[in-house]
């Protein structure tokens, strides 16, 4: 028996769906209460954490949901998780908590200790760290650690700023703010911030209104399913969208500092890239003088089989940044080359620098992760649950197609026939006790814990064959 | 006997200094440990928080310095605050940490109390929030906010983005992503993202190598002191400078959405602008159509004598939007105005949207600050330092001149005679025992919590007395 059998020994064994409609009329009060004072029109339903356990999410109105969608993607292990809990209630958690401090001035002495936990699980070639606090924030941390670089680089690493410089950038004009690009993927997302919303391109909601540096977009590979029968195809597709990154990082009219791409294209489709288009890029960035900064936002901690997925491509040199927040609880980005700490002391600085209280969480995971090795079961009940729907893309290929994510553990998704037939397909999974999540316009996505079993995803399949029947 | 006498009964009684240098070996000795992973060049020392108490902070090598930086201004109440372990060891606390919900789609049952213990004390006129994780993210956010209001104040509030709109977004093209821009001041300090620097214009340091967008800078006054005295070129130097901010909004290349002002600029010196600048300020923006957004990330929380420092201007009417972080430990920004709320959903939006287990701590010190009196407290301890350090200006009118903060309880700050005379008394008050901060080129800014009390400030006034005398 698997250990996502056990996992969570007083878990629900089932779904339960008190009401006809979902949010349910306690939901429907409460967020009329909170909307006086807080945006609620994206609210699902009014949760009861309390009542919530393993991988099921409870909401007020006693309905009581398997959640393969999981915070959007940022569950790693399940709720009222004991390792959790007893990080929270640690020593260590009530200082973080209550004596938040300027890590960078005034780091307490159980700081290394914090960071050495994470880094236990760093991706491959990657042994330092900077904090923040969310995956955008992350992102442009990494962006700027990235601009700092290329003008170091240009200018001497060791070299002070001229007083031009200086001047202008008071000023926010050039040199002192040079005209710099990051280089992203169109259906990226990378967050909402200015310059992380500016090297999104997922949906126009995202973006809209914000003023936006004019940073470019290259093609991330758009594959034919399945895999196996599409290799020449896809094979063409990669260097195609390769030749268009080449022709930017040539032709662009300001450097590329650095390239930003997700392992697996995630709020975008879950559109996926193969190990050669990545280390193709890989091999660009290297030819140009581009850094590679890896956006592990919503793939990494363990979800696809491996820590970081990127880790399945075995890039050599390792990439120069990998970014880290959601199921990590925590954000900040991994990186290896000293050089990439700024050449001077408070360029990469705040006033907080993260927050050690969410840290102490993302290391009382990681050991959970370890320890329990599940990693190996996501992909143990991943290549289940993957054969199942297999099955089911075969009963329902209009409903169910395009199925992605084979051999990436849970990391799994496929498309509906329309926008209109997944939302009202996500709606009917939450009437019969399955919270599903969706990306792009009409793919669903799945994202459950580290800790979903095979009984999980029978529920999950069954419960998808129901709502398709129905149609 | 005010509250601040017996607030912290084992709090030490004065300052205790172990080692003949500073940081000592033993936080030299963690600070090389630390430094293989993480950036550590601006650490001062390696704190021990566990025996760190009230307003004394404690260090690894036994050193205890009576704090008046307090973690770069953003301690409220002191360290081991009882009211804090007890916000921190509650269930809901636990709960915050262990399930951390993204709190647009699944906000838990608890979180409207939650932020109604952040509303109760929010600034005069605001009755909403929107949350986030740090000051530059709650400042990008009102940008944001800043942004969609103006765009869909052209378009009509309900009119939806046109096709054009949407296809040039997603290419970070114009009118999609329109050329807007946010006004703020020379010396202003918002923070260091990518939007937030360009509106940031304290140091190149904070700036220098990144992309920026090119908004303008207005002039914030720059008063003579002490004020009494200088009332009538005060009054000249307020009109000068709304005359600059008048014809910015009327000749500047593209619409000005927003002015953003830190009520005392902080990071940039400590410097004040008077109640009727403010209004002028606020009557502009009125006349030109830009929104008001008051940065209270140093300000906030009780240290000027009121719960935020703009409410010393009684502006009329209230700010459309008043950032916050730092003292209360958690960000975000309140306003008022439904119409603040953009026009769709999802559009001010992104995962975990804020932290539920800092918001805690938030309503914590806000509840402490109000039951316990601390604003009170600030302004009699305040009145009290500032009166004193008046008698030391005159005893050292080169090393302590421009004194500013007379009635802004204890957010008080002056002026050494250069950067080299600056940096070496903050590092001789370290060695005496007191941790102190600067700010701008040659300001020293105390930042001490709310509770500090008439005999800390007896302790501060000797230790800066005998520093001085020395030279």
């Amino acid at each position: 028996m698997s250990v996502s059998e056990t996992y969570y020994p007083s878990e629900p064994t089932a779904p339960v769906v008190k009401t006809s409609v979902i949010p349910g009329p306690e939901s429907k009060k409460q967020t009329e209460e909170l909307s006086t004072v807080f945006d609620t029109r994206p609210v699902y339903f009014v949760a009861d954490y309390e009542k919530s356990n393993g991988n099921y999410i409870a909401d007020v109105d006693g309905n009581v949901y398997l959640d393969v969608y999981a915070q959007i993607a940022s569950i790693a292990l399940g709720y009222n998780n004991p390792a959790l809990i007893e990080a929270a209630k640690s020593p260590e958690m009530i200082r973080a908590l209550v004596e938040r401090p300027a890590l960078g001035n005034f780091p307490g002495k159980d700081f290394k200790q914090i960071l050495d936990n994470i880094l236990k699980v760093a991706p491959k070639g990657q042994d330092k760290i900077w904090s923040g606090l969310s995956g955008a924030d992350a992102n442009e941390l990494a962006f700027k650690a990235a601009f700092m670089h290329y003008q170091a680089k240009k200018r001497g690493y060791g070299t002070s700023f001229s007083e031009e410089e200086e001047t202008t950038t008071m000023l926010n004009q050039s040199p002192g703010s040079p005209e710099l690009a990051i280089l992203s993927f169109k259906r990226a997302f990378h967050g909402r911030l200015f310059a992380s919303a500016s090297a999104t391109c997922s949906k126009p909601i995202h973006k809209i209104d914000l003023p936006s540096f004019k940073w470019p977009k290259a093609e991330y590979p758009d594959y034919k399913y399945p895999l196996d029968d599409n290799a020449e195809y896809n094979d063409a597709e990669d260097k195609r969208c390769l030749a268009i990154v080449e022709d930017i990082l040539t032709n662009w009219h300001a450097p590329i500092a650095a390239i930003i791409i997700e392992p697996i294209q995630s709020e975008g489709g879950d559109n996926h890239g193969s190990a050669a288009f990545f280390q193709g890029l890989r091999d660009l960035t290297l030819k140009y003088g581009s850094l590679l900064i890896i956006d592990e936002v919503q793939t990494g901690v363990g979800a696809t089989g491996t820590m970081w997925a990127h880790e399945h491509f075995n890039l050599s040199p390792a990439p120069d940044m990998v970014t880290f927040s959601k199921k990590f609880q925590s954000a900040g980005y991994f990186f290896h080359d000293p050089e990439l700490v700024p050449n001077y002391s408070y360029r990469q600085f705040n006033t907080w620098c993260g927050d050690p209280a969410r840290m102490i969480i993302a290391g009382a995971i990681a050991k959970e992760v370890v320890d329990k090795n599940l990693i190996a079961n996501a992909k143990e009940v991943g290549d289940y649950l993957f054969g199942k729907l297999e099955e089911l893309s075969k009963k329902y290929p209009t409903e169910l197609s395009r199925l992605r994510g084979k051999g990436r553990a849970t990391f799994i998704a496929w498309d509906a026939s329309s926008s209109e037939a997944r939302n009202s397909f996500l709606a009917k999974m939450k009437l019969n006790g399955v919270n599903v999540g969706g990306c792009a316009d009409h793919s669903i996505r799945l994202r459950p814990t580290l800790t979903f079993g095979k009984k999980h995803a029978d529920i999950l399949v069954a419960t998808i064959d129901k709502v398709l029947s129905q149609n």
